[in-house]
């Protein structure tokens, strides 16, 4: 935990914004993976980690506005669970740590949302992802589960985000944490992975590594031979010389603070021309991007500068033709690169993603696009000093895609799909860093982690 | 998956046990971690694996006993799916993997049910252990939350688990296969733990090595200096010589069945002599316990056998006196060994626990204990031919409990709480294998896993 003082300022920074009723916090419990005991590793909500920083399942607290009270509900573990578990802290101590002073059996938040009730008290709660806490909405609210997340309180979904948007030094130390993992996992899995290896192989070793080193994974590891597959989660590929692999990854800190690293790179150690010419258009696209990133301009800005920079090489190398930003507003680029340029970094891999997107990523004065790859930005809105976010350029050649514009005859002013057709196997290319916006533009964080291509094959030829 | 005559076959001698209505199979989807779209691994609901093996999410099935047909409902993937992960079969190929003739969108479920009701037929289902799946009983079948598994059928889980106990040659060779990778994660543990080591550095090494070589762990890994606390959960603990660390672990094989292993050995590579008597007394119960194990017998019995060889082990030390069976009888040696000697396994690790023990592991004849101790075994009933399950003693010294049974003077006719004390800080031991009842006997599976004080030092001694 950070000290007890960070839980209590933030608390109170939210009250300020929050003027009335109740603010109800639900913890995360265990989730059940093949039978009811049987849980996936614990993760607590981060919501709840925000405001609380406990990690311990079953527990809810409330911030009671009118009354200024604050309250964790939980249950004390008995003999029987202490023989099972170890000695555990009491909810007492537990609370105190965060500077809770009251506390109650869980039980009780029953009786205490009644009560609220009674007194014509409006409850506030974010919206919901876990089952067993629509349910619990549903006992304590009143609400439908299938409407649970539609009475989830817009102001205080508001607050809460604008609050985690702009991270403190504390967060940004915990990040760059986070991300000495993920240095140890990519360069490790460049000197590790083997023609003739399987792609799990390598995934197991870097998420042992993420336990071993943090809390763990902060989203599951996308490594894989077929890198034109965005969020390829199969492992079963043998690799072999010739073959670029991406390794997209991430580690928690063991306060739940995320790092998302992408490097791509040849299994031999040596990238072929032909990978070392679209590697280095994302690459250039990617130094670009950060060189752009500064307090008030968008990140959607950030996006288009990011897809022009891809159309203008892919059109140096005869992929696309014709002029540059009328390719992009038609979102002919999208065919290689079809999606957002990065996202919200913090407690969640995706920060706040929970929340919805559009209500802190986009706002009236920036809505969604409906086009293809666009429609997948997932943060569009002026920047700010302190936030910290991805940016993750890629261009693939994804052969149903292809096959599917090309059918429809797409963009076909734009896209020169006989020579696309020759990249046809060629995979994909993908290089993500997490950066803070400064005062006046951006800082890579974290060590560095080799990216340019002679230093990635100094690493991928040095194997172990 | 196994050929596709194991599913139609298993599918075909379920059908002769419930003879009509309509029988409702739930896969699992997808469990979130801190948002919906961030997941933990994706783990199949073991009875959809067992009569279907289609591993994918978001899948249902029907067996429709009446008019003898059988339905898989789930819904193919577009474009934008395949861009994010890959190309996917269609569920019409799923389906016929399993030897499954009919088809239908997941939606087409909900009318198939309203049907169904309106025919006046009964529809069974398991109990559930997902909240999303309860969900899916309460929009499916009308059934509270809450109730749920109120209204699973007991038929259908008796037949279930009759089916499921027995456990054919290739599932024998599969579990097999689990422990392979079990042997690989204990002797790498032996090997690997140093002192100046955290618990969780060789803790995630070996969940690595479980991701790599099958499907990653079957349960959370327990690997503890603190050996007294039997589902110890944190690896915080920095490992010292003289130290005795406990390895309860186990992975699940690309199929999904389960091993379970536990070896306890000393960090410097050598018992001390007070470790090595607790160590010896463990190891004779195990043996003994296996040399037990027979078509007929009931577990139960085999549980009494070993809580007295434990008892006459600790007798010979001074830590228990008066005669062996009356102390077993009430109880006196669940101070040390507070758990039951084991459970069935196979595609969970805990086998069937989901359709509640006390509906498999106990009947009419044979029902659960409320003594301490005796009360945590898993599977009481007679053992029959090809059924496998764990054998794992263990001897612990438990401050919180010692304290507790000490002031209440608890079993003073048979507790030496004064040499009790001495090995207040001593830790445990447990010994576990996996084993399959034989025509005549038992045998223990898998590769053999050193257990005997030598070969232990021999591996723990041979550091890399």
């Amino acid at each position: 935990m950070f000290k007890t003082k960070t839980y209590v300022q933030r608390r109170e920074e939210l009250k300020k914004k929050i003027k009335s009723g109740v603010i109800l916090f639900l913890g995360n419990s265990e989730a059940p993976m093949n039978y009811a005991a049987n849980t996936y590793h614990f993760r607590q909500d981060s919501t709840f980690l925000y405001y609380f920083g406990i990690d311990r399942p079953d527990l809810a607290a409330i911030i009671d506005l009118d009354e200024n009270k604050e309250i964790i509900f939980g249950d004390d573990f008995t003999i029987d669970d202490i023989v099972w578990m170890g000695p555990q802290k009491s909810i007492k101590q537990e609370a105190s740590s965060c500077g809770v002073k009251h506390t109650a059996t869980f039980s009780d938040l029953e009786k205490f949302c009644e009560d609220a009730f009674k007194r014509g008290r409006r409850i506030h709660f974010v919206p919901q992802y876990r089952y067993d806490n629509i349910l619990k909405i549903h006992k304590l609210l009143g609400i439908a589960p299938k409407h649970s997340n539609d009475y989830a309180s817009t102001d205080l979904i508001k607050a809460i985000a604008e609050q985690r948007l702009v991270k403190s030094q504390e967060e940004i130390n915990e990040i760059e944490k986070a991300i000495e993992i993920a240095y140890e996992m990519q360069t490790t899995a460049m000197r590790f992975a083997k023609a003739g290896m399987y792609e799990k192989d390598v995934m197991g070793f870097i998420s042992g590594l993420a336990m071993s080193l943090g809390s763990g994974l902060s989203f599951p590891v996308i490594f894989s031979r077929r890198s034109e597959i965005l969020h390829n989660h199969s492992y079963g590929n043998k690799l072999k010389n010739g073959d670029l692999v991406v390794n997209d990854s991430g580690a928690e800190t063991t306060l739940h603070y995320a790092s998302d690293i992408t490097r791509t790179f040849p299994v031999s150690g040596k990238f072929t021309s032909m990978q070392k010419d679209i590697y280095e258009i994302v690459l250039i696209t990617q130094l670009v991007a950060i060189s752009e990133i500064k307090p008030n301009i968008t990140y959607h800005s950030v996006h288009l500068k990011a897809a022009e920079t891809i159309t203008e090489g892919l059109k140096a190398l005869g992929l696309i033709k014709g002029n540059t930003k009328d390719a992009v507003k038609a979102g002919a680029h999208a065919l290689f690169f079809p999606h957002g340029l990065g996202h919200l970094l913090g407690l969640d891999v995706h920060d706040m993603e929970n929340y919805g997107e559009n209500n802190f990523g986009y706002d009236e004065k920036h809505k969604r696009s409906t086009q293809f790859g666009l429609k997948y930005l997932r943060y569009a809105k002026p920047l700010k000093e302190n936030v910290v976010l991805t940016v993750e350029p890629g261009i693939y050649f994804i052969p149903a895609l292809i096959e599917q514009w090309q059918k429809e005859k797409k963009h076909v002013d734009f896209i020169n799909y006989e020579k696309v057709n020759e990249y046809k196997n060629f995979g994909g290319v993908r290089i993500e860093d997490d950066v803070v916006v400064t005062k006046n533009g951006a800082r890579v964080l974290g060590k560095p982690i080799p990216k340019a291509v002679e230093d990635v094959e100094e690493i991928a030829s040095d194997k172990i």
